[in-house]
């Protein structure tokens, strides 16, 4: 390496997050020994062409003598990473390295970080469809709406393994699981609540479908334009969707009108919420506010109008963190070699997550930490059960 | 699992290569620790957003900070996989994933393998550039002649990447290292030297070429028809240019009536070798039966008539191997993060395998073993020495 190239790295070194990321955050190793002649003799020609041919003749067999029904990709295409935005293929990456490591470290799911130049849904699920015999699972993330339904709803037709995009399912269920503590600590079902979504991206989608899923009372969104309703023009098939089922109020203002007497608002915006929009909120307010790393509102802020108050940072009680689920909710279906992950096996993640918490549950701790050692198995075992229950097990 | 699933599994894992497989031969690591939330923001978010915005502005960061400069897919289409054929991209799998494991243990290359559910030729060269920027590499695997040539050739046209189909370059590099050593130990030169190659596929036309390139005295090569020359009339565009270069005393006949007087046979064919074809040879006869796991001629018999015996086999001197190339050549590469590897890169890996020999050279030692830990690091400094001298190593 020419030496100011070196230099150039040393002085980016000084920032710790750089120096963790120098060289990579993954390796891929052997789980089998290959110390001389013998082993390789299995592991490799002439043994392993007895495994090919058994796999060729019986296919599901791939699951059991390869690392395939272990291995699950994380695939994205850079458009829509973190707050940044597109960023493309190679500045995506160590974003998905992160996930395959999360994905390791708290449900022991191999993980492989698959950053894709191209952006075209077409092209989008054909290489995915393609690359679909190597892996058991598909990790979607960081695709930017509205291609991520559209990417993520033909992938779980053409291909018979969990298909999940983290943005949209495992916000929703970390959302729901806090939202259910959170209602029974202040008395309430999730059926008294109304409730307000600003942002009506992959996470905004996905909550309220998965609140209206759960049966909450009622649910209104907004996006960049205000509050979604039936008479707008400029909605895109998503987004119509979503106003056939929720709003039923027909709130055509703006989020903040939308909050006078809300039980519940859930920021996914990266919009800011006012102390007059806040204190407008009914009585025992739930407040998420969910952009990272600025959240809609200061937690501190927050908790001077409502009983409680979640965030996606780790400095502040309540946090929102898809870790919490993804890891789980693959290792789960894995298990059972799930086919697809239904909306039921969501629902099942979340009430699971929200057990852990249980009678424990306080103002300031309506969701578990990402490093309760519960969480994961929780998680697993409400995912398995309910892929039985549904008859998408294959085992 | 259903108890009928496992009885049968148990039964096969009856065969140590069946239960040396069960649940792969690979798994995904961290190479960070992610102990507690202050790790968990350096490897992930909010410290991971640095990373990737620092990627946006200087891509070539991405080398740097995230795993890609050293991993490599292995990619295979499952169309010819060892002497099995075209089984598929699941059943190919345990290659892929052996492949993997080779080029970690050898090497300390990661290596992710790659099976994919395609075989038209614009399909798959798509799908790797669309792959490529989460690699530093692509190692090309058991895809089937001819469409492994042009598969290869656009690739390498495409991405500045290193592209190294392994079936073709890898056995020409370690057959030329033993060619070289098997014509010093018989006091003459490559140039001294006539070969009939018999085996036009992706072995095949590698070998020849490279041994063109080493400048071999002349050679010639047969397909399942006979002899390749300038006046058949059913050569895919491959083989036509192979007999332009080859077969300069024009024989049109059997690969066994060439070999009268030849000094080498190399076999990449599958097909057998008659004792009246052999001792026809030149005397101080070199004989590289090399189709596995049966090879042409078996090497006891082949003794009878030629002084250098060498096989695909590890049970018998001179095993002629992949693994002795592939992993260094790599890490050759990688090390320098060379833009493609050259035809001389290639040869100075031969030569470098060949000197790992040296004056230890005998009839049953032309080859090192592919245990010999001297292997790598030779083919490593050799490959990157000469990606330098080259042109084509950015750092």
């Amino acid at each position: 390496m020419p030496k100011s190239a070196t230099a150039s790295l040393d002085s980016l070194d000084l920032d710790p997050a750089f120096a963790l990321h120098r060289g990579g955050k993954l390796e891929v190793r052997s789980t089998v020994p290959v110390r001389d002649a013998d082993d390789l003799s299995l592991a490799y020609t002439p043994g392993v062409a007895r495994v090919c041919t058994a796999i060729a003749d019986s296919p599901e067999l791939v699951n059991d003598y390869t690392w395939v029904s272990n291995v699950v990709a994380v695939v994205s295409d850079g458009t829509a990473v973190l707050g940044l935005g597109d960023i493309g293929p190679a500045a995506a990456m160590p974003v998905m390295e992160g996930k395959a490591l999360l994905f390791k470290q708290f449900a022991n799911v191999d993980a492989v970080p698959i950053c894709l130049d191209c952006t075209d849904v077409d092209e989008l699920v054909e290489t995915v469809v393609r690359l679909a015999p190597s892996f058991g699972g598909i990790n979607l993330e960081d695709i930017s709406a509205p291609r991520c339904f559209e990417v993520e709803d033909r992938l779980r037709e053409r291909l018979s393994i969990p298909v999940f995009h983290d943005d949209q399912h495992g916000t929703a269920i970390v959302v729901l699981a806090a939202l259910r503590n959170a209602a029974r600590l202040t008395g309430r079902s999730l059926g008294d609540l109304r409730a307000v979504v600003a942002g009506a991206g992959a996470s905004g989608v996905a909550v309220t479908r998965i609140l209206l899923n759960a049966g909450i009372g009622d649910i209104a969104v907004s996006d960049s334009k205000g509050m979604i309703h039936g008479g707008r023009e400029d909605l895109n098939p998503v987004k119509r969707a979503l106003a056939a089922e929720t709003n039923r109020s027909g709130f055509t203002g703006s989020t903040e009108e939308a909050l006078a007497g809300a039980d519940v608002f859930i920021g996914l915006s990266g919009s800011t919420l006012t102390q007059e929009a806040l204190a407008s909120m009914a009585g025992d307010a739930i407040v998420f506010a969910l952009s990272n790393p600025t959240p809609e509102v200061h937690p501190d802020a927050a908790r001077e109008h409502a009983r409680v108050v979640a965030t996606g940072r780790s400095d502040f009680p309540n946090q929102i963190n898809n870790v919490l689920a993804f890891p789980g909710v693959f290792r789960g279906a894995l298990d059972v070699r799930a086919r697809t992950i239904t909306e039921n096996m969501k629902v099942a993640a979340a009430d699971a997550l929200a057990a852990v918490v249980g009678d424990d549950v306080r103002e300031d701790y309506v969701i578990p930490s990402p490093f309760d050692e519960r969480v994961a198995p929780a998680v697993i075992a409400a995912v398995s059960a309910q892929a039985r229950q549904d008859g998408v097990a294959r085992i």
